[in-house]
């Protein structure tokens, strides 16, 4: 389903492969991913992406049409295009399992492959893990904020052309949504399909309740009918008198969706309009431009409301529409590596992240340590390619989907209320103590 | 290259058509796309994606492996999803041309097409303008900022996948940006491909000087040194110390590249730093968590920086990620038709937006128009298709960057500074009458 193309990849990756190669440069690198400081509005990130982060890098290779292209483009010397005809990925990923909460500075994922392999990758290994991490961790506030309500992936039409709609729809999918409205992403990774119908489809009718009432004959299974396209309260009344003559036919109104106004007032008031009518079990759905906030201030009002439609502020995570992260190199040929960019420093050598509970499975803390280091704690990365192939264990969206209700339920409860709380990330003394060394090495 | 799959589009959009093709509704309907209100960050929109849309629009069928899923999946009656293999767009499109400045308000896409077919290209026509027109529009934001200089897109690691950052490489090279990271967006449009070196290159040597030295020997052509790894002056020594060698051997050292720390201070330094080795020809490009307030800061304070690559505040354009757009039914079988939820009401009928200029050729004001209405001015939308076939003159990227630049400069002086300022948009009377006629008929 991905988008597959080698050439989707900044072109300095590949500059730098024909450097490499001009200095036969192929030893063993260790590349890490990891977001750097979290903004004021994200306490916690739900890790995302690895699946196809790991389909991405199992199958890459230049196709003909690709290298004839690069051939043609006079960016690159002809033998080095032509030597990118057998590239292939071989070497070993390391990474914590989707859906499982993280912090900054923790890396997520660890490639550790010949240079060129794990250099020519960081383009879209970022744009993948990035933007599913950004998109899970957004539906994962909107989870937190409406425990116990069913929650749908509106968000296709705004959403950054059409990879984003679909991995938006898994992302979100995974940290605990309960469907989406895109068929192709129900398709493409088995998410309940879900959808009512649109303000043009009551427009096109003369007829308000005409257009409920054959809306309801054609498509009695999943009834949703939407009652604000001139008047929520009439409306409501609309589909109160509908209900019993539709039973009376075996076809149930299951929901009416509002998607305008005050969506407390007016389901409220839909709801004495249903109750009244002795409709209780018509469920009231509500949209538009919702978000965890708005929604978490509908369910601490108690507005009537089953379920919410999310859009546009989930699939592009409008407020933290992107993260700092990086894939940085953290050893090569035997030696670790340290960027030390002003702000941009990197903790150099292969690492692993140890999580430390409190006995009622509240997070405490973590460590980033060095891999040979011994720390206590649960260690987050592990294993997903080895020699090129994937660990198949660690794949597959309905576990990361279990996985992810675990790991939000070990938040510390601030976290949980999208309350601001820093969970301690430590640097062990052995990563300081490599850090130091290596700074005074290239200062010498 | 960019995605086709009819699925791709909200479940909702079949159910409706399920329920028009029940009852026989297939009569020509209006829709019209527009931008609603603009957040406070933005004071006009740089419209864009209409060559998608019209590539999307003219291959609009659906596939037998979908039609097979769509059948299997339950959602719909087997004989509407066995109608769909017909299905084709056979319709009218009037559309704003590429590159054109629109603001709040006016439509930018209109529609005229039997009902299930107009209603079917909902999400994907809002998927694929609303996001090239987000990024166009923050893309001429950051051209405004920095006259003159040369502007890349290095966002790809951080769009919202591969579809966004192929297509933001598009809307930016559309708006006046000069090149792209991105290689597949290099081949897919044609824009010139840009690009350098990655800290990782350099962790990867032992020695810098041995780092660039080596780069600047296989790749000549294009010769960019990234000088921020570990000390940017330092890094700015060893080019001065390296260029004369290299110049020697008929290597040409063409600029360096500051990611990090305060980028006018070091970018000072640097040109100090080259001027004194005699190097004045080195330029000194610029990027790092760049967006057009932080280019425009740098060129007001005059540092020595000729160009500037931007990433993630471009491609998911990340101050205003989404805008409030809509694609509205206005005319059904002959009938203006009104939506008029709160706070989301429409104007309705079939309409053209007209342009008024001062002498010196800056938009004075617009007026949105029904369309058999006589208003002065230079009417906006354009034929685009045609019997569901495209108008070729409409398209075309060259044309769209040559008209945004024509269209950029006709915008008022404090919108080209990036300040607040309005541009009338009037109603027309007609549009008036109307829209207060169908409230009367529906209250009634």
């Amino acid at each position: 389903m991905i988008e597959q193309s080698l050439l989707l990849t900044d072109a300095y990756e590949l500059s730098m492969l024909e450097a490499y190669r001009a200095h036969g440069m192929a030893e063993i690198a260790v590349f890490e991913l990891f977001f750097r400081k979290l903004p004021p509005e994200r306490g916690f990130l739900l890790a995302a992406g690895l699946e196809q982060a790991v389909e991405f890098l199992q199958n890459l290779r230049f196709g003909a049409e690709e290298l004839d292209w690069l051939a043609a483009s006079g960016l690159f010397a002809p033998d080095f295009v032509a030597s990118l005809a057998e590239f292939r990925f071989t070497g070993d990923v390391d990474a914590v399992p989707e859906g499982t909460v993280v912090f900054a500075d923790e890396p997520v994922l660890r490639v550790i492959a010949p240079l060129p392999q794990a250099q020519l990758v960081e383009t879209r290994l970022l744009n993948l893990v990035h933007f599913q991490t950004v998109i899970a961790t957004k539906a994962a506030r909107v989870v937190l904020a409406a425990p116990g309500k069913q929650l749908v992936d509106f968000g296709l039409r705004r959403a950054h052309g059409a990879e984003a709609g679909l991995l938006a729809a898994r992302a979100s999918y995974l940290a605990g949504f309960g469907g989406t409205a895109t068929l192709q992403a129900s398709r493409d990774f088995g998410i309940p399909a879900i959808g009512t119908m649109a303000h043009s489809y009551v427009q096109a009718h003369d007829d308000e309740a005409a257009a409920f009432e054959y809306f309801a004959r054609v498509r009695p299974r999943v009834l949703t009918l939407l009652i604000d396209t001139y008047n929520t309260e009439r409306g409501a009344r609309i589909v109160a008198a509908l209900a019993p003559r539709l039973a009376a036919e075996g076809v149930t109104v299951g929901a009416v969706r509002l998607d305008s106004g005050d969506l407390a007032a007016h389901a409220r008031a839909v709801r004495a309009i249903l109750d009244d009518a002795g409709q209780p079990n018509i469920r009231i759905f509500a949209s538009g431009g919702l978000d965890e906030y708005s929604v978490q201030a509908l369910c601490n009002a108690d507005a009537p409301i089953e379920g919410f439609g999310v859009g546009t502020a989930l699939t592009t995570s409008s407020d933290v529409p992107a993260l700092d992260c990086a894939y940085k190199l953290q050893e090569y040929a035997g030696t670790p590596r340290r960027k030390r960019s002003e702000g941009k420093a990197t903790w150099p050598g292969r690492k692993q992240v140890y999580r430390r509970y409190a006995p009622d499975g509240t997070i405490l803390s973590d460590t980033v340590a060095l891999l040979d280091e011994l720390v206590a704690g649960e260690p987050l990365l592990q294993p997903a390619m080895r020699g090129g192939l994937p660990v198949p264990s660690l794949t597959g969206l309905a576990e990361a989907r279990t996985r992810a209700a675990a790991s939000l339920a070990q938040l510390p409860p601030p976290l949980r209320r999208l309350e601001k709380a820093d969970v301690p990330v430590e640097i062990s003394p052995g990563l300081r103590a490599l850090a130091a060394r290596l700074d005074r090495d290239n200062a010498a």
